[in-house]
């Protein structure tokens, strides 16, 4: 099936004609990263669970109460919108979940919580939870790309805004919305939708995926029951588009899906670092490569980076996730760099990887993209060893799926790898099949 | 107390003075006029109990369930963030609430859902819920002063948006949050504030006002768990005012209490028509008028409202409620404006109405404000009337309480005047009592 996303005027009935897509229609490459994205996502969620956030965000689900159909990380169960909230914000705590460049923002974060806590309200299959999330990812991408730079720019944080009407489109599906219905909820949703970049920093930040989750479950819920809304609440006179960016991209990608450009993150720091972590690994892989050995290290970069992840001397656990020199060092020693814990204040400390530091050069170069590494290390007998990685070419799936285990792995041991073990029959489970493993874990707190 | 209300630096700051003003600083008039929102809202609510969307809101709290702390208008009780969405979209359902004309929205209906439901919870005095909602009114007509014009043709609706920030402030003031929490409170407000225009004519427009109250009350629980947010959410970098709005307005002005130029609805029509049905009513005060001698009318009001309440030929009770010709005819046959059931579509076929209809003229004239009307009635005997009302001019508080009573009265009968009999004693009640007004409604349903 291909999309034309004619704008504006096809556009609202082109996200309605995806909401319905029959999954034969979508893409082998897409229907296997929603199975991925499932995943990672539960990890980034149970791995986030112990976080204050996470805790507060569980005390507001206690003290409502409601009816418990849908099930809350690292607690018990919920109301679908507030199990939404509380999973939105608890997934994106750790910053360790997918990202999707094009749209700029987190998908799974925002669209997961609203599609699982719906088709658990629901008792609907694992494969229907995953296929609606697909169709509202690929929408929060296409209304992502049309807000466009401008709309990041100006200040507004993709993931919960664009993010919400992913988050509509996919409860919507599961709900089985009729086209008017879906047509209602996005409406509701362009007057519901919210997030700021401001909160950057703070528990403002996950907070917004939540928001977004949550907002696609009110507006469909709200949908269902027959509310009524503006006809073309995005494109439409003062709709989302007009009133939330200064310039509308006009160029906007027809064909399939957009949403086999999704990014899983590899490591637990911060994205400007990870072409040169992948770099240095692929090098490591090609002969043995000891930290001792190296005398001398020459990175390329994005200029855009050097304000955000070349702090030369770290002092922080947190810290060390912002430096190239100092995660440069973990990588050569061995060091699991996909784990969140291993980040601590001691490592900023460290006697090795400070004196490493020393012999570390960042360079800026726009020629370099800002997914990109170039580099080359200087080792004692002389030789050279050139370093390459490019995020933007796409990994083999076996590949990204061995790997993303390990990363489960890595920062939840076994019931990291029980998770993935789940990858071949996703589909085969239920919704609260799903859900019980999240709040399951509820007991080893 | 006075505020300077300094742009940008001061803003925060004295905001959060406001929510900690104790109440003698309260001017008097501002607390009269608090006493006669709070009545007037809860005539609003009960009164539109029975629209579908009021139904609707009541079968999504009904269908989540929770700790039944605050009234739902026309239902039981919920959650205090679904009483506050509740409460906030069936008490605009009518449109017939109060009106703040430089913050450009209304305020009670945004406000009173959130302090009342989270004074419910917390068992709190009517006094309490009273007091907060005047320190939110006062800084969502602060802020929304703030976003200006800008904001609004934009494509804003101020009644969502910076009643968003009145909410928070109301319902943090309850909740004794602390100098920082509030400042919290606010900044997780900005992030979550939303609301369009383009939801007019929709359900959509009454959900707003919805939004906004439960937006207040989320956000000031999770403050009250200890969530951090940026730390100026509506000033700071990216914060609300950047975002949304192309011009902030530097001229805010300083002093007391805006919210003293609260207006209220007496009839149940467009607010562009309301200056002539006083200039009628005064001319009729005066002297005797019978419709039948009325010969001739001439009418000059600001061009906006042509496009607006100008209908020659109404052809159903929703279009009389914006026809000068029909509503004058009507006021001088002595008909009840303020009730919302006169207006059949029956209403719209009326043979003397139609006829009277033909001997008024309507003239768009810039120099008359909007909030004016001028004109002059010509009588069978040759002698001429003329007419002039501002709404800009302050009515008397006795006439202002003795006509909402009256209004509270034709729309709800002896339901409606027992509501104002409240009104001298009215911080004697708690707010439990208050909601229960509310939802013991339900019983004649």
């Amino acid at each position: 099936m291909q999309f034309h996303w004619g704008l504006p005027m096809q556009f609202m009935d082109e996200l309605l004609d995806l909401a319905a897509m029959p999954v034969e229609a979508f893409s082998a490459k897409a229907s296997t990263l929603v199975r991925f994205s499932l995943l990672d996502w539960m990890v980034c969620g149970l791995a986030g669970r112990r976080e204050p956030l996470a805790e507060k965000m569980r005390a507001l689900a206690s003290a409502e109460g409601g009816r418990p159909v849908a099930s809350i990380i690292g607690g018990t169960a919920a109301p679908a919108r507030m199990a939404a909230l509380v999973n939105g914000a608890t997934s994106h705590a750790l910053d360790y979940d997918d990202t999707h460049f094009a749209h700029v923002g987190h998908l799974s974060v925002a669209i997961y919580p609203a599609a699982l806590a719906v088709a658990e309200e629901l008792n609907a299959g694992a494969g229907d939870a995953m296929a609606a999330f697909l169709v509202g990812a690929e929408g929060a991408i296409r209304v992502g790309t049309v807000l466009g730079r401008s709309h990041y720019n100006r200040g507004f944080h993709q993931t919960a805004t664009s993010g919400a009407f992913g988050a509509t489109l996919a409860a919507g599906r599961l709900l089985s919305l009729d086209r008017d219905q879906m047509r209602a909820a996005l409406g509701l949703c362009a007057t519901r939708a919210s997030g700021l970049k401001s909160q950057f920093g703070t528990m403002g930040k996950p907070y917004n995926a939540g928001i977004a989750a949550a907002n696609g479950v009110e507006c469909t819920a709200l949908a269902r029951l027959g509310f009524t809304s503006a006809d073309d609440g995005i494109f439409g006179m003062q709709g989302f588009v007009e009133t939330h960016t200064r310039q509308a991209e006009e160029a906007v990608p027809t064909g399939e899906f957009l949403f086999e450009d999704n990014k899983y993150k590899l490591h637990a720091c911060c994205h400007g670092t990870h072409s040169m972590i992948e770099a240095l690994l692929v090098a490591a892989a090609e002969r043995p490569l000891a930290l001792g050995a190296v005398v001398g290290m020459r990175l390329t970069v994005n200029p855009r980076w050097l304000r955000v992840c070349d702090i030369k001397a770290p002092r922080s656990g947190l810290e060390v996730k912002f430096s190239y020199a100092w995660l440069a060092g973990m990588v050569l020693r061995g060091d699991l760099t996909g784990d969140d814990r291993v980040y601590t204040d001691a490592l900023a400390k460290d006697a090795t990887l400070s004196n490493f530091a020393r012999r570390v050069d960042v360079i800026g170069d726009e020629s370099v993209t800002d997914l990109e590494a170039v580099g080359v290390l200087h080792l004692s007998d002389g030789s050279e060893i050139p370093l390459h990685y490019d995020l933007a070419e796409s990994m083999p799936e076996e590949i990204l799926a061995f790997r993303l285990r390990h990363k489960a792995q890595a920062i939840l041991g076994e019931e990291g790898a029980a998770l993935w073990d789940m990858l071949d029959a996703l589909e085969t489970h239920s919704a609260r099949a799903i859900g019980a493993r999240l709040s399951q874990s509820n007991e080893q707190l």
